[in-house]
């Protein structure tokens, strides 16, 4: 039987180079662990004096996987294993890894070497002077170093090419495949809906209702005298109830709170303390649960290839937004966490009826400072951003500009307008470091989060009770199931369609907000 | 002046030379920095699902780690390094760089890689099999496993090449340049006053002398109910009294005590904690602050260098032995220490007598295990070791023999006979990992200690009295300046001799023992 040897050896072939290169390419994965784990100490654990050298050694190896990912060697591997994907030989998953090595490898084999240095140089030096000049609030001093930037960012979206926008170019590194004319379109939708919505929460409805009892929604009333350490039980409680598993995780104290993972069973969050402020850090580590429970999720086998990777910052946000917000500020939740809270915390919690915990938790004003804001004034704060970076990048205006232009949109969007820079365009930190093309993804998260939320609500009716009991593993799994053992192999658009029926959409989220707050502002229709 | 040219030219070429092999080297030590961060992070902080991939993290970056040390690139620049420096083109730093770094590749070169991984293999196993063979008390369990490391061992010896016993070769790798022969005669002199220096300790001498009033030491009247938060703050103020730098370093928990480097400027110490036992911690930490001090104490400028490593394990010893016996065990220490001792835990050490709390703190008593022992018995267990390892790899004895041995040898030096192997032969990790030839070094790191202490005292007559008014700075800027800063650049045998005059001996630890026990025995001569 000739024939069926032949075949035999045509398999083995194939199965030959499909190996090596998943070989190859969990080096790379081991790589992108270490950086993850350098990173994660450098935040957690390191000494202050570490700081120089442990530049360098993050420097060497990211430089180091660089040079492995666009070889010759691993470029030839990936072009084998791509004509194997062309020719049907490759089962479905196995053509999404390539795919998606592929779209990573074509960036970075377009991004000169040259221009990768000069920016890292840049960011760097312009973190120091963006550091200084929000403190002296001199808008002046961070210019130059930003409108180098934003030539750099340019350059990048020539090189690595683009249809409409070059602002698509910067924005698919952190949303693959999204597209700037989209987002405009879906955030148009949505700043209709928030500006006069906001104005309607500020109108004050609640002048009237205070005649029969309820009083406008204060956040105030919420602080309190809360050690670190029982914040830290609560803290640790809280996030074992939602799902965090830490026998594959832990939780550490750093001074911003992030996520990170250097695969799915070792998971990593921090969070942050405040005395007088005990929602500071448990909203922050719900959020983060959320983050982590995406990461812990995703199928462990996989790990070495995209299929055990996040799909999009995007989708990645939807998972900590919708913990946070649908889930972690809504009344079930509180229903069966507030006697917790009010054992732990008789201060002040003991003589605030649940209602109002509820209602002060929601409360809504607008914010000078993004990180500050709430459910209903945050995505305007982004969609600001959004128009302002598309806009640069576009080359519609110029950065000298952008202090006038964010007190105007301040205005125009929430009512108030920063007195000084410090409180407005210099606040954040991610133009300083190059990141054009991330803020959108915080919103979308918001929008995903909607729209998966009602999607699950859907087909599970009885969602929001199991929460007031404190179960959260029927939608914890939800989740699991139709999101994160998935990896990348859906896009996030495809992802969105398979679960919801529809492609995102800025009505889920009008939806939500609008139900929820008229009920916590008692607003007439 | 063309002359001058060419000589600029050829001095260029050779600073050429050197840098690209500097610039290399330093790459390795970044992998070397990298490990030791994940290795730190596994004992410290990874949760327990993160344990299969570590080893695969950890596995790789090895691989990648040896095969760029032992490239053909790094070879051939190695060579044209050895050359400049048999010409005499280097200064002595840089040639002993090139010497060091050509030992150590010479060593690894001979090394098969089929030998690595086989060893890496075999002692990954044995070492499940020997945590269940001491759990269970079955020697037998382990004896296939102990003869199959020791055959390899053997090889490796053959590979690595010596001149007159095998063991020389695997002790090479801990003690560099250190000879079995050299170390039997002084392990000899050292037995030969331990054993009766022992029984003279033993003989009670204090039954007369209870009579006045003084009784035997007794290491139980220490202990207590010490809270571990009050016993990490004891432990981090002795640390910082003794030089730990923490802007460069921290203390963490770990089930082990150990101390780890990434460079100078980022040196990690761990504890552990026994709530009834407050110096099962305490002693270790001082211990350990010895390991550290000496990593912080290494030329940071020269890092990627062996001129900012520690020389010997042996050497490395010393330091951790000298502040945790010679100094932290010591009455001018505890008589600054022990008021605050007292003040920190009035009980029970408020009505414990300085000179009794320090006669009780250095009770001498034959243990079963190693790691339990005091001063003067522990170098009884290592000498042990170091004669059954050195016959086992020479092939006078077999490993089924070990159990019998060990009882026997236990009586000679001891007096005091094992019921079970577990409390025998199984008790140390260290054969089931193949560490063949690292016992003898924590015995040399005592004779060193010893060594170098009396000539810090020579030169420094009132480092003493210093001690018992907290002072430490002189004592470790003197371990600093005239160890420390050398990196690798002399043996352990040339500083040796240009710090104290003389080799190493084992007179200046018996003097030591024999001066300070018969203090706290009250022995008459």
């Amino acid at each position: 039987m000739p024939q069926v040897k032949v075949i035999a050896k045509i398999r083995r072939r194939r199965i030959d180079i499909y190996n090596e290169f998943t070989t190859l390419l969990l080096e790379l994965y081991q790589l992108k662990s270490v950086l993850a784990l350098l990173d994660w100490d450098t935040q957690v654990n390191m000494p202050e004096k570490g700081a120089q050298r442990r530049g360098e050694t993050v420097a060497y190896l990211a430089g180091l996987l660089h040079n492995k990912f666009i070889s010759r060697e691993f470029g030839k591997l990936l072009k084998s294993v791509k004509k194997l994907s062309q020719e049907g030989k490759l089962d479905e998953k196995q053509s999404a890894v390539a795919r998606e090595v592929s779209r990573e490898f074509a960036r970075e084999k377009k991004l000169p070497e040259k221009h990768v240095r000069e920016l890292a140089q840049l960011t760097s030096e312009a973190h120091q002077v963006w550091v200084r000049a929000r403190r002296e609030n001199k808008f002046r001093f961070f210019l130059p170093y930003l409108e180098r930037i934003i030539d750099l960012k340019r350059r990048e979206a020539e090189c690595v090419g683009y249809r409409q926008s070059p602002y698509d170019a910067l924005l698919d590194t952190y949303e693959p495949g999204a597209k700037a004319a989209e987002i405009d379109k879906i955030f148009t939708d949505l700043k209709e809906f928030l500006v006069p919505f906001l104005k309607k929460i500020q109108s004050d409805p609640l002048r009237e209702a205070s005649q029969i009892g309820l009083k406008k929604p204060k956040i105030r009333i919420l602080r309190g005298n809360f050690p670190i350490d029982k914040q830290q039980e609560l803290g640790r409680m809280v996030a074992e109830a939602l799902g965090f598993d830490f026998t594959a995780g832990r939780i550490d104290q750093a001074v911003h709170p992030f996520a990170t993972n250097f695969h799915p069973e070792d998971v990593r969050i921090t969070t942050r303390f405040d005395t007088r402020d005990l929602f500071y850090s448990l909203m922050s580590t719900i959020h983060e649960v959320g983050h982590a429970l995406y990461e812990q999720g995703l199928p462990v086998e996989n790990f070495g290839t995209p299929l055990a990777e996040s799909i999009s910052l995007g989708i990645h946000e939807s998972q900590s937004r919708v913990w946070e917000n649908q889930v972690g500020r809504s009344l079930p939740f509180w229903k069966y966490f507030y006697p917790t809270l009010r054992r732990k915390f008789p201060q002040p919690f003991g003589k605030i009826k649940l209602e109002d915990f509820h209602r002060a938790l929601n409360s809504v004003r607008p914010s000078l400072i993004r990180t500050e804001a709430d459910e209903v004034t945050y995505n305007l704060h982004i969609i600001l951003r959004f128009e302002l970076e598309k806009a640069l990048i576009e080359g519609e205006i110029t950065p000298a500009e952008l202090p006038k232009l964010w007190k105007k949109k301040m205005k125009d969007y929430l009512g108030i307008v920063p007195k000084t820079d410090r409180e407005g365009v210099l606040q954040d930190i991610h133009w300083s470091a190059g990141l054009f093309g991330y803020f959108p993804t915080y919103t979308l998260g918001n929008l995903y989060s909607a729209q998966f939320y009602a999607a699950a609500k859907l087909s599970n009716p009885g969602l929001e009770s199991q929460f007031s009991r404190g179960k959260f593993a029927k939608f914890r799994n939800w989740l699991k199931l139709n999101i994160h053992i998935h990896g990348k192999f859906y896009s996030a658009d495809q992802l969105c369609k398979k679960i919801t029926g529809k492609p995102l959409s800025a009505k889920y989220f009008t939806d939500y907000l609008a139900s929820k707050y008229s009920q916590i502002y008692k607003l007439s229709d």
